[in-house]
């Protein structure tokens, strides 16, 4: 599976005293691009609610390598890594649009699929049917 | 009745790269004081959610009088100017704790009752009380 | 001058308990235009940052009509209104971007140009000459 | 060193429309706490700022293990487990504060003591007195 890109503008609002992106805001990135990227998969927020099904994060270690400033244009490049029971295991990482090589930050992330009661859920067939017909 | 007084500190997820409080974060300010002090007189978060009602915000009117910084120890003070039908009426404002005549923000801010559709409801008794018993 | 278009998505991030985009983030949206606009218009952060200039908002009038929801794609819809001084006047509404009829949320906002010690600083030439030759 | 405990209460803006508080906001929980802590321990952030020296997050290995919910009132508890060179590491957990034994998530973070151009410091002597003279 290709990874996925999701552009995106960082603006004032995201931004610290420290005249950086603050730290906890990547997480929201990573979280649009998830979202984006299940959007594009067939499986995104809409498909999600008409199936009273949720994605709840079980893990998330994140590593800072330079910070990402004001105006900066950046993209968020998405890979799932593993599907399996109830839960996907994601790569993702921020870099500048401009310089593909400058990785700003990255994470692994773990989601579980959870039902309304935050039950754990095994995965739709159409999760796993995307991972088996591709053979991630 | 007495205004409410509620102290909060400025954090560095508050602040942006100008280095003052990014100008939103007020609002946030305005709503726990507003919930605190919905809980302080008997009708807060726990008490709505029993009784199937929310506060939903009309509108907001907001002037910016001087930034707060980070680390700085504020107030938020506020006072129910009306309480009418379904809605009601806000003033509000922050000030350093250290000074109280420093006003840097203030608004006037109108709520109304809702259910859970968002329909209006008519304030509970038990909020409407409180402006008679004291003669607001 | 025409009104400037500037899409958005609905996140996750952007909603809180009672399932509606949290009435603090559509400052954020707007903040986000009214930055897209000015450099579109030539008078963007990082020219902003090159000249020492910042806007600072004065106040904001806000006008809370529909909830937005999660996932929905809207647009901020920006015009400046007035341009004299030392500061500019912007209408914004935020509405869904299929339903062009269906404004959500609108406000006046008015900002001042200020230099890095918040005094503030007549309108940039650059700015100004924007609305005389545009008749706006 | 004893656990530094830090108290809040979880407002409307932290949570999402799953219903519970929004995975990144413990993030800006954890950094609360440590602002705390610092000013606690005699280096807070006016000190940091008299003496040109910033914290910056390395990494963060953050466990989601139960949801926080509206209006609970819960408690960072707070640990330096490490602190050498120009870097600390910070085991760090919120529990509800009436059931101290009900971990709702955990995370080992560490930061680094950077210069205003994000240049790594060596801890100033008063951080390591800390713990040299308390033995950690």
């Amino acid at each position: 599976m290709q990874p996925f890109i999701f552009p995106l503008r960082i603006y004032i609002e995201d931004t610290d005293c420290v005249g950086i992106v603050y730290h906890s805001n990547y997480l929201n990135y990573f979280e649009r691009a998830r979202s984006e990227q299940a959007e594009h998969l067939g499986f995104g927020i809409a498909w999600q609610r008409e199936n009273n099904i949720y994605f709840t994060i079980c893990y998330a270690n994140i590593n800072y390598l330079k910070p990402a400033r004001v105006w900066e244009e950046v993209e968020v490049v998405t890979t799932i890594t593993r599907a399996k029971g109830a839960s996907l295991i994601y790569d993702q990482y921020l870099r500048l649009a401009s310089v593909p090589d400058s990785i700003l930050c990255k994470a692994e992330i773990k989601v579980a699929c959870v039902d309304t009661q935050f039950k754990p859920q095994a995965l739709p067939g159409r999760i796993l049917d995307l991972f088996t017909r591709r053979k991630l």
